[in-house]
């Protein structure tokens, strides 16, 4: 496993999250718990610990870096949840599912103002900076991917510029708030960053190319789930240029009998957009990979290129 | 008007408020100004700039604070509309009964991330740190709130804690905030957050208050509202106590005809609650009060003591 060396500071850090999400309040607790065992990647914490490799690393400065940008991600995931009507996450009940829409909101809400709590204990301020300044962007990400469901004429400029708010930055933020909280020269921290958001966009697209590709098993929710929810994403794109597919994909809607959306995600795969994207993919991932060059020869550049061809060629 | 001293400086505030919330998202921006329309009595800046007249006041400074902590209110508004299923606020249509919930919670979040993005530009450290677990605090006092609605039988203690997560903690650290963002020394700054804390309290049990005694038009929505969504506040504790009241109290729900819960508003205005209730605000007001006797004696403190005693007589 690519993660191996970081294992010990990877499960401080799931220790440490999972003191986040105590609280007295019991809601909270149930709701944070579930999500936490739902797992994930933690690919956030993972580039926090790459990127601070380049400065004066030190687990309990960075390790609060670390957590805060997962807290953040989890919020972001719970208040999705709100957002897409999504009954299944990773294959579990949705915080939403199981509570209501509004404790959602609010436990959401919570942990993001946890993940400030920690945040807040790095003294550089420029990084409680790129932090706002990245949350912002993210939730008018969110408010553009409502505003643009459905939307299928839209063009690849929109497309592009969502999921870097979506998924790019704040993985980027978590190259570079490693690299400054282990007081990393600037020059450093910000090619970092460019590696970061490269590495994510790369990463987003294959994410939006596996909602037609993968398996109800892999996915943990059924094929073509983001389609149906209106998602416009980059397989869409490409596939909308056959006249006949599109006018297939422009009847798309929340209720569609699933035969109907199975037809569609055939379609969108036999057309070539998945190729299509793929290569897009891969040409972000090789822009992620040039980034590195002028970063310093030590193993956690191998470790960076490794984790981002990993995460650009994963098949689930 | 009291805050006539402070007008320029709160109209300086009032022009930064609608910069923050302009954005190129053309849904966030519409939200947003329709927020800033609907007004507000603007409490928090207000404290914030006089908190800061106890240190070395530079308004430039000051006004990131003061922003900072009115769109925390703001968003946090924008949450309470999309739980409360509130058509109305201050009489305008809510952001969510014109846009949806779901634009309403992201709309909350970006309002929030603006926020923080302002309170970054403050270089003490502290002021971060406050406000982050202050933001935890109001967050787990939402849900709370939502675990207590309908729950009749819940003691003072808890309705105490509630409103001190819902309302106190936040005017508490606009003092605060504003005294350490000029500098103010530790014990003054503290001595602000205790007053800001009393106020608040005495503030919010007013508030309660003029559910049962204000009208349509004064509240900007029919009285009893809050009673009708579940909260159960100070006047409804005190009248619980008779147990003819109590019994039709527990028969309250959301869809209750006017004509019945205004049975009840009339009940719980009959049986002393009222007068009980504006004791206990009167409590909190001469604390308050009594904390200021330990700061400089300066023009600004009889501001602080003329806002507070404002507060906690307001008929509406």
């Amino acid at each position: 496993m690519l993660y191996s060396f970081l294992k010990t500071d990877i499960e401080l850090i799931e220790q440490e999250l999972a003191n986040a999400v105590a609280s007295n309040a019991a809601l909270i607790q149930q709701a944070s718990e579930s999500l936490l065992k739902a797992g994930g990647k933690r690919i956030r914490p993972v580039f926090v610990l790459l990127g601070a490799k380049f400065g004066d690393y030190e687990i309990e400065r960075v390790k609060n870096v670390a957590v805060a940008l997962e807290l953040i991600h989890m919020a972001s995931l719970v208040h999705d949840d709100v957002i897409d009507d999504a009954e299944l996450r990773r294959g579990k009940p949705t915080v939403k599912a199981k509570w209501d829409n509004r404790i959602a909101m609010y436990t959401g809400d919570y942990i993001l103002a946890t993940a400030l709590e920690y945040i807040t204990k790095v003294e550089d301020l420029s990084a409680h900076q790129i932090l706002a300044d990245t949350l912002v962007e993210v939730c008018v990400g969110e408010i553009e991917q409502i505003k643009d469901k459905y939307r299928f004429h839209q063009n690849l400029r929109c497309y592009l510029r969502r999921i870097k708010r979506k998924t790019a930055l704040l993985i980027a933020a978590s190259c570079q708030l490693g690299a400054i909280a282990s007081g990393a020269d600037e020059n450093i921290h910000r090619q970092l960053y460019r590696f970061g958001y490269n590495v994510g966009m790369s990463y987003q697209i294959i994410d939006d190319i596996l909602d037609f590709t993968g398996t109800e098993k892999q996915l943990g929710k059924p094929a073509g789930e983001d389609l149906r929810q209106g998602n416009v994403t980059l397989p869409v794109l490409f596939a909308r240029e056959d006249p006949k597919i599109r006018k297939k994909l422009e009847y798309v809607h929340e209720h569609m009998p699933k035969a109907e959306l199975e037809d569609v995600v055939r379609l969108v795969k036999q057309s070539g957009a998945i190729e299509r994207s793929y290569a897009v993919s891969n040409c972000y991932l090789e822009k992620a990979l040039g980034t590195l060059e002028q970063l310093p020869d030590t193993r956690f550049k191998k470790m960076l290129a490794d984790l981002a061809r990993y995460m650009g060629k994963r098949k689930f």
